[in-house]
């Protein structure tokens, strides 16, 4: 087995703690990756507090994985030692459902294999993240990290950057087009950017106003004020697509309506508690869609990267040492970061 | 003015009773038809008891009109006195818009007129329905009947009809494709019908066990009594398309799990309370769709009339004298019709 120092948690109310723990020694087709960064998502933060129910402990998070690959198996054939490459939210699927036969693994019949608090196919155990020192991943569920992207900002690319992409991307998004972004956080702030390199004219809603002018250098064409109703009014029936990224239970039905006709509001965060039943009226008069997207499939998180080098497009971060990540936390559940922490994680050895 | 003889209601707690009424005169453009067959639908029952709030009295319910041409105008080139033809939902639209460019008059982004309590666009006054002998109505908003269609059968194709068969036709159902409708009413029915003759797989999704039976007979492969999880559960991740015509507040998300990746399902009727909120989590999973659907437009109405007419379909009706209109919502409002009312207009003069 290889040992990994890392954080971890071992009880859902008990703050990250710095943990050793093993991973399964490479195998053939796997890469060995020594990890130079690490975002911080809110997924993150709901496993370590097992807020969704399902967290085996002890479990070390990091899904926005920026490393050097050390090693690599005899079969490796698309990653070398020396490259710099990523990790994002799946380490495997079962690659024989009609979803993995496209590229879709985040869609896997089988369920895909998450990058922490998963069941590792391997050695029958839980995976373990990426807020640690290395990480040991099956080479198709490794990307290759464009040379010209800053790696610290790029590791955010793994998780929200892919979030916002792959919807923008699968409904056609582009010049012409008039596209909302709800919520300027960890994964509107890709959005826009995103959406803005897409050609999209982009507009950014938020319930700050204070957020106006970041949302203006970030990329939004115009920001509206979501709890401002006649800034609202101005926009009915005029959108092709909005991307909802708001967790946070509100009304679905004051998004609906800006939609024009046979336009689509897509979520990419699922609330705690439901948001407010939308009104079927505003589906049904407009023809209008309400649908989901999950994280983006691998060759398409791969295509991202590619995307965001030809066009300069990285995550606004923050550095974090990782003894500080706690407070992190803390200030991430107040959306004090702008847009994402990193953990830079040469902080571990000290 | 026209005089035209009808059922209608002056206050929203008056039963339908007989009224005299006028009828702005044919003009140039005007085909004036006199009614033979009505259908009775749900929307008569909330607009005459002002269930939506907008009721305009007095009012004189009926859009699923069949006639017989009684006089064209003078620039009338698409029917002939003696024609037998079908009026809808809608008697006008702007004409204007680009959902009018491309037959999409249902959504017409100044608002399409309804066939009654519509504001009429030629005389300022409202519009009256098909509850009577007689109706004046624009030509391209009167359909032709294919002679092989039986008129009194064939009158709640107009509104029931195309309301199941333009969603079914917009999301492309065809042979291979596995498919719901949800309920068995008088949309249900028809969906029913429809998709089979589509070439779908159809699977009816209804409460009541006794139903199984005729739904089988009308053209499903198989039924699913939806209160039965066991037998729900059996058909997760299979569902291409579901067409959901349950108009009562119910659980969305008992059937979006039934949808396969990237499937939609349409609602086509709009409760009068909200349905509960649906899972956000069901959304994002597979990338499904919840999507809604209004009528049809008239070019697709007429495609509708001629593929029923290819594929010898109607709807099952239970016919009607209009003196007994009141006894029919109440026995509508139970569910009490197989599958739905037809008015002879026969039954006026008497
Ligand atoms: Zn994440
Ligand atoms: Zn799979
Ligand atoms: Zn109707
Ligand atoms: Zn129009």
């Amino acid at each position: 087995m290889l040992q990994s120092r890392g954080y971890g948690a071992t009880r859902a109310d008990d703050p990250l703690h710095p943990l050793d723990f093993q991973r399964r020694d490479p195998g053939p087709h796997d890469v060995q990756i020594d990890i130079l960064y690490c975002g911080v998502c809110h997924s993150d933060l709901h496993t370590v507090r097992n807020e969704w129910g399902n967290t085996v402990y002890p479990v070390v998070p990091g899904h926005e994985i920026i490393g050097r690959v050390a090693a690599v198996g005899d079969h490796v054939t698309r990653h070398k030692q020396g490259d710099i490459v990523g990790v994002g939210c799946m380490v495997d699927s079962c690659q024989r459902c009609d979803a993995c036969g496209i590229g879709l693994e985040q869609y896997c019949e089988n369920g895909f294999v998450g990058t922490y608090n998963g069941e590792e196919m391997h050695t029958g155990g839980m995976t373990y993240g990426g807020y640690a020192d290395n990480i040991v991943v099956h080479e198709k569920f490794v990307l290759r990290v464009p040379p010209s992207l800053d790696p610290a900002a790029a590791a955010p690319l793994l998780c929200a950057g892919i979030t916002t992409y792959s919807p923008l991307r699968h409904w056609k998004v582009g010049p012409g087009q008039k596209v909302g972004v709800v919520g300027l956080g960890g994964l509107g702030h890709m959005g826009i950017k995103i959406a803005h390199a897409m050609g999209a004219h982009v507009v950014l809603f938020t319930t700050s106003p204070g957020k106006r002018e970041d949302a203006l250098r970030l990329g939004a064409d115009e920001v509206v004020v979501s709890k401002n109703a006649e800034e609202m009014a101005a926009h009915e029936n005029s959108f092709d697509f909005i991307l909802n990224t708001v967790a946070a239970p509100h009304s679905l039905d004051a998004f609906l309506v800006l939609l024009r006709r046979e336009g689509t509001m897509t979520l990419v965060g699922a609330p705690a508690t439901p948001h407010p039943s939308p009104q079927v009226f505003n589906l049904i008069m407009k023809r209008r869609h309400l649908a989901g997207s999950l994280i983006g499939g691998i060759a398409e998180t791969q295509e991202m990267l590619d995307f965001c080098a030809e066009h300069g497009i990285v995550s606004d971060i923050e550095m974090l040492s990782i003894g500080n990540i706690n407070e992190a936390y803390e200030r991430m559940l107040k959306s004090d970061v702008k847009y994402r922490f990193v953990i830079d994680m040469a902080s571990l050895g000290k």
